[in-house]
C-alpha cells in the first residue's frame, strides 16, 4: 500500500495547478492552429481545457498573454526533449558547423506540426495586428535571435567573423531566408538549403580572389 | 465645339471598361487593406467600385484573381511612375550598386501605404491559406525574384559572383531579411540597412584574409 501510494500520490494543489496550466497551454495552441487568432477566445480555451474561464483570467490578463506563454513553454519542452535546459547555440570553435547544426534543428522544428501550425497562425495575425506582431517578436523571436548575436560576437573575438560586422544584421542572412521560405511557401526547406545559406553568408557571393 | 468635343471625347466602350477595371482594382486593394482578405467579397468590391457584381464575375472567376491582377496593375503603375515599362534591375557592370539601387526602391515601396497595406493583408492570409499563399508567390513574388536571378547570372558571367553559387538561393540573403523586417516588424528598414545586407552578402561575414 505504501509503495502504491508513493507511485500514485494524491494530487497536491501545486500539481493540480500545473496540470491545469498545461491543459490551458495545449488548448490555446490547438485552438489558434484550428480557428486562427481572431476566433480564439478565453471561453473557448477554458472549455477545451476543462477549466473555468476565471482560472485563466486569474493567471493571464488576455488571450495574447496565454498564447505567448504557451509558445514559450512549447519551446522549453522541445529543448528538454533535446536534452537541454533551454535552447543554446554551441560554441565548438567552428562557427559554420555550429550554425548549420542549430539551423538543421530549426528545420526539424518547422516541420513539426505541434509547433508549426500554431506558430503560423500567430505569425499571420502579427502581420496585420501590429501590437500583437511586436509582442510576438519581442517575447518569442528576439530572445532566440540574441543567441545568434552572442555566438557571432564570440566568433568575432575568435577572428572567424570580421570585426566591423553588426551581428544583429548578419544573423538575418541565414535566419530570414529560412523563415520566409517556411512562412510564405517561397521554396522548400531542407538541411542542404540551410547549410548552403551558412556557407554563402560566411564566405560571400563574390569570388575570394578578387 | 469641335475643339471642345476633342478635349472631352465621348467615352467609348473600351474607355468605359478601362475605367471600370481601374475602379474595381482600387476598390479591391482598399477593401482588403481595411477588412482583410476573408471579409473582402466580390459584392463589397462591386459596391465600392460602383459596378454590378456581374461585371466583376464576367472578367474574373474569384476575388483571389481580382486581387492578384490588382497587385500586378499596381506594380505596373509604380514602374510607369518611375519612368520604366516594367520593373527591371539595371546592369551597369557594378553588381553591388545595382542591387543597392533596386533594394532602395523596394524600401520606398514598402513604406508607401498604397502598396504596403493591401500587400500585408494578402501576405497575412497567404500564411494560413496555403493555396492563396502559393498563388501569391507564383504570380506576384517569383516573377520579381527572377529579375534578381537574371542579374546574378549576368554577374556570374562577368566574374562578380562565384560560378558555384545558386542565384535563386543567393538572392534570399538580401531579399528575405528586408521582407521579414517589413512583414514581421523585426527591425527598422532603411537604405543603410539594405546597403549593409548587400555588402555582407557579396563579401561574406568571414574575414577575406583567412
Amino acid at each position: 500500500m505504501a509503495a502504491q501510494k508513493s507511485a500514485q500520490p494524491a494530487p497536491s494543489s501545486a500539481r493540480r495547478s500545473e496540470r491545469s496550466r498545461r491543459a490551458i497551454y495545449d488548448a490555446a495552441l490547438a485552438l489558434v492552429a484550428e480557428v486562427g487568432y481572431p476566433r480564439t477566445t478565453i471561453e473557448g480555451i477554458a472549455a477545451r481545457a476543462g477549466v473555468g474561464k476565471q482560472t485563466i483570467y486569474r493567471w493571464w490578463p488576455s488571450k495574447a498573454e496565454v498564447l505567448m506563454e504557451a509558445f514559450l513553454d512549447l519551446g522549453e519542452q522541445a529543448a528538454q526533449e533535446a536534452g537541454q535546459e533551454s535552447y543554446v547555440i554551441p560554441d565548438t570553435g567552428d562557427l559554420a558547423a555550429d550554425l548549420k547544426g542549430v539551423l538543421r534543428a530549426t528545420v526539424d522544428q518547422l516541420k513539426d506540426p505541434r509547433f508549426a501550425a500554431p506558430s503560423r497562425a500567430l505569425a499571420a495575425e502579427g502581420l496585420v495586428n501590429e501590437e500583437l506582431g511586436r509582442e510576438y517578436v519581442a517575447k518569442l523571436m528576439e530572445p532566440s535571435l540574441q543567441l545568434y548575436v552572442d555566438r557571432l560576437r564570440a566568433a568575432q573575438e575568435a577572428g572567424e567573423v570580421r570585426p566591423d560586422v553588426d551581428p544583429r544584421i548578419a544573423l538575418e542572412l541565414f535566419v530570414s531566408p529560412l523563415a520566409q521560405r517556411w512562412l510564405q511557401y517561397t521554396g522548400p526547406i531542407s538541411y542542404e538549403y540551410t547549410d548552403t545559406l551558412v556557407d554563402y553568408a560566411l564566405h560571400g557571393l563574390a569570388p575570394r580572389t578578387r
